[in-house]
């Protein structure tokens, strides 16, 4: 088991937090009910309805024990974020941001999941990945399937506490499994079909509800999301995603549901086709509108994402050479203007401009409203 | 002269280009008229009247030539941007945004500056720092006095063309100099008095006004604003301020115009005493209430603009240990909540939220709007 460590730029950027303008009135700390005679409970105040208010326990944030568990190596850094938000995505659907609280997953303790990601052996029967077979050989071995685990709370207010209601759990499945031969020895490839994938992952899923059902503060009927992400390769340049879920409302999962999320790097390495040809052509279009005018850019890469055929957003890093205020505000703008002029009009964007130091200045277009900022001191 | 290495954080922010919302009709590229036969001229349309459009020649951003050149050195990563800020702001006052096109400045070459920062010498008649009187000794010496210079460009279009019809210059003057007595020896420091800055800036001033009006491009009448800047420290932690300027309409300088403006790290460092108590105060209420709900914080440090006793503008530092998404979409709406309750209400706030590693969101307060940003891969 190790800790992933997340050492670089989580520089893509998606959720707006709206503007509050006017509506600071309501920007303070709100009082919740008591859980305990003396803990006392309470919840930050999320300013935009689409985003959770998020409960304190004791006045503290609590993060979950099982966050950053990991099963085997995977040194892709694009993994760890698509893998929370994309869960988040998937319970708003279940659990309304209105009458539901949010706290990481405080069910499931770093013990329990540590023994969980682990092979099944003598010594720990609830491993969920398959017992050794003695090989070593890529292609006969049996891999890791089951690299990672996220739990997800959603709480509401019952008689004047907060109760766990509602519960999302990610499954992260492996494309490849990195495993060296000896310690310290050359990193080895097992690679897992799709259809691999789907059959252990739901296996999985599976067991982890039933066992999750034994909980008493889970208890029978709760829903339960479960939702199965493939993790992208150390090589891919973007994270994985979710391609199915399920609801569960009793001892058993629900139907599950297929999705159709897609990410892809532009411009495509490696003679990879593109999702969308004309998405394609139209980053190209912009990354060399924007090179003609400022020559010092070090990269122009974007990490596109698409529900199906259908560009959802745009996540755009620009490393420049140069950070001058007046050259990295011009730039800003003529960047602005490109974009509007350039890219798709229906997708999001996030577009980071940066020198290696730093971030210089970003701009955002949701819903069709650019909004940009330029770091500056003064 | 040493290039100037612009090493780090730039994260403090104060411009926000305000969002476009609806306005992007006007955002392509407007193509201006032709200043020579083959060259042709183009500006990046601003989308907010308060910052300048900017001239592209030859549909390329030129940068100054003499940006970055420095008579001695000084870590102090901070004074960077606000030598360059300060001058834009003191421009605004004299070239309106709506009729004027900017462009760094393009008249002074690397050569002609690095002559005038050097020494006054046999060799370098030119030299604008005075001679060796021989000495090492920190208070008998001749310090550098002149440590920076930067020009910036104020266009209009006349007959079809754009012309210089405007200029400003920074003159950064050091607070303290510091030497080697041998290379890569020790380094000394040779205080400077605020007396000894203005009345050597003055000197620096008139000459370098009358220098340039022999260039026949600025010739004898058009405007030209002349900053004189106190280069801060390299303990402080905060860049300096221009503390005078003056408008040149002819040979001589125009009349000089005092300005109040100071920069204070929160908390003060040194025992040093709060230019305001009660900005101070508020600012660790903040500071505290924050860390008594998020724990995990390494550092939260301000940099305080004031002009005079009047709080301009808050540039805050929050270094986080956490980097999940749930976490600091949480820890981001906390602080904007705590920031309304406890900050003073009429300054600009521009907050970033970072680990070691990366931005991970900020929160800015312009004429009392607030509006954040999570950056989130997804």
């Amino acid at each position: 088991m190790k800790k992933f460590i997340k050492t670089t730029a989580l520089l893509m950027a998606t959720t707006l937090l709206l503007s509050a303008c006017g509506n600071l009135q309501n920007s303070s700390l709100s009082s919740g009910g008591s859980d305990s005679g003396n803990n006392s409970v309470q919840t930050t105040n999320s300013s935009d309805s689409s985003t959770y208010d998020v409960l304190l326990s004791n006045g503290k944030y609590k993060t979950s024990p099982i966050s950053g568990l990991t099963a085997a190596d995977n040194t892709n850094q694009f993994n760890s974020r698509s893998f929370e938000s994309g869960l988040t995505t998937l319970s708003k659907d279940q659990f309304s941001t209105n009458n539901y609280v949010f706290q990481e997953g405080q069910i499931l303790s770093a013990s329990t999941v540590n023994d969980w990601l682990a092979r099944k052996s003598k010594k720990n029967s609830t491993g969920l990945n398959p017992a050794s077979n003695g090989s070593k050989s890529p292609n006969k071995r049996n891999p890791m399937y089951f690299q990672q685990m996220l739990e997800q709370d959603y709480l509401q207010k019952q008689g004047g506490k907060y109760k766990l209601a509602g519960m999302s759990i990610g499954i992260a499945m492996n494309k490849v499994d990195y495993y060296q031969k000896k310690q310290y020895g050359s990193t080895y490839q097992t690679k897992i079909s799709k259809a691999e994938r789907k059959a252990q992952g739901e296996k999985i899923a599976a067991k982890v509800v039933k066992r999750l059902r034994q909980d008493k503060d889970v208890g029978a009927n709760i829903p339960i999301v479960v939702g199965l992400y493939t993790v992208a390769p150390e090589d891919t340049l973007v994270g994985g995603n979710y391609f199915q879920y399920s609801v569960s409302k009793d001892k058993s999962l629900g139907s599950w549901k297929t999705l159709d999320y897609q990410s892809q790097m532009l411009p495509t390495v490696n003679n990879e086709t593109a999702i969308s040809s004309s998405d394609s052509d139209a980053f190209s279009n912009f990354k060399s509108h924007i090179q003609d005018y400022f020559p010092n850019l070090s990269g122009v890469t974007a990490q596109a994402h698409y529900d199906g055929k259908s560009l959802k957003s745009l996540d755009i890093t620009i490393n420049t050479q140069f950070d001058g205020l007046a050259q990295v505000t011009s730039f800003t703008q003529f960047v602005q203007d490109s974009a509007s002029k350039y890219l798709p009009t229906g997708a999001d964007l996030d577009i980071s401009i940066q020198t290696v130091d730093n971030q210089q200045s970003f701009i955002t277009r949701t819903g069709g409203k650019f909004s940009s900022h330029v770091f500056n001191a003064d």
